[in-house]
């Protein structure tokens, strides 16, 4: 069934008005009818799933028929600090951040950053693309997009005692060693930080230590940015049982 | 360090003889010089520092320095059968995969699968994406294409009681409980398949079993084709201890 993260006030009592571009994919690109089902989501962690009543390309009404607590949101929290990408690699991080189950994003400029800072279109499109792979993979809760901040502002926001940094020059301590240790291992939230492209020069991670943020170690094989962003979050979702 | 798989007989002794494009890339893109020097890898497991001795568009020459067991292979084997997907996200799987560590790569044909069967300059263009990924990763044996074949040659050819079908419709049965089933847990090598876009219909789930391929969840998310693969891989080998 289709899914759509809606305004909590286009839902009132048992019925739900949808305008804008939803309304426009439901009535002109999806096709739906009266009498099809979607569900609606207000980002409270509720499914709603409603019959279509009327539908336009400016408006879809239609009735609650059920409510339901979803179940895919982990337990776990996860804040991933991501260094800016080239676009295609970013928007990579986004997509598959969210459907693997990251709770917010904060991009932050380091100092091997080759992108700009993005402009008002591109934060958009962020958005959109989250929202979209929130639907997709099911979620109930729609993870957040933080604004762009530089990697000392991103550090000093991390929260203590439950932050990582992984760095491809760490050779010693790896990151399963600091999921199991004492004061990570019963966390309900972990922040976690990946390089740009060109990686985290020294002096990034000497600041990262020194607010108490944990260097650590993927392991022997190089991987791209984009991929470590990635395999990281799987491994902690892994390791929390909340994935495979 | 830049690194370049070769065929095994361009070096004799400590002398290294490359040609073709390899040659060019060295010389006009990345434009070395005598004295620089190179990693050169023949599939062997051995990592082999060269010293460039001439260069030119046609032929570079140089002396081994060096060489050196490397240390970047997993030792769990994963093959990945990849029912084919759109060329995007086909190649996506085909360089993160390797990336990660997946040993050896089979494309196969799903019922639901939307793409035709790739021609040779697909397949050539996949092989460079192969190469690529594990020159970027820093592996030391190159991951093996095989030929598209069908999903039921697919189940055919792997391996009895190592072989696990990932499935959004199984809803009882981890992939993490495979894993650590007695069944499972010591095995030095291990066939995934992933289905299509469309995922798999039940008559090949069916089939699958038939064969006596483990079908298994991989929690409550529902993720797109490529990144279930990319997270399976990612799980297993955090699981072996292969990665994080």
């Amino acid at each position: 069934m289709n899914r759509f993260f809606i305004p909590r006030d286009w839902i009132t009592a048992d019925e739900v008005s949808i305008s804008g571009s939803q309304a426009r994919q439901i009535f002109s690109v999806l096709r739906l009818k009266t009498k099809d089902h979607i569900i609606v989501l207000d980002n409270s962690g509720w499914e709603y799933e409603v019959e279509i009543e009327r539908v336009t390309s400016q408006r879809v009404q239609g009735k609650v028929i059920n409510k339901a607590l979803g179940n895919t949101e982990p337990e776990i929290k996860i804040t991933l600090y991501q260094a800016l990408l080239k676009t295609d690699k970013f928007e990579l991080v986004l997509q598959k951040g969210v459907e693997l189950g990251v709770s917010s994003l904060v991009p932050f400029i380091s100092e091997r950053c080759v992108v700009k800072k993005p402009g008002e279109n591109k934060l958009t499109r962020w958005k959109t693309i989250i929202q979209e792979a929130a639907e997709q993979s099911e979620r109930t809760l729609l993870p957040v997009l933080h604004p762009v901040i530089s990697f000392q502002e991103a550090c000093e926001k991390a929260t203590v005692s439950s932050s990582i940094l992984l760095w491809e020059e760490e050779k010693k301590l790896r990151l399963v060693s600091v999921l199991r240790s004492p004061t990570f291992k019963n966390s309900s939230a972990l922040d976690i930080f990946i390089g740009p492209e060109g990686g985290f020069p020294s002096s990034e991670v000497d600041y990262a230590k020194s607010k108490d943020i944990v260097v650590a170690s993927l392991g022997n094989r190089v991987l791209r940015a984009e991929t470590a962003s990635l395999a990281v979050i799987t491994a902690i979702l892994y390791e929390k049982g909340e994935f495979g």
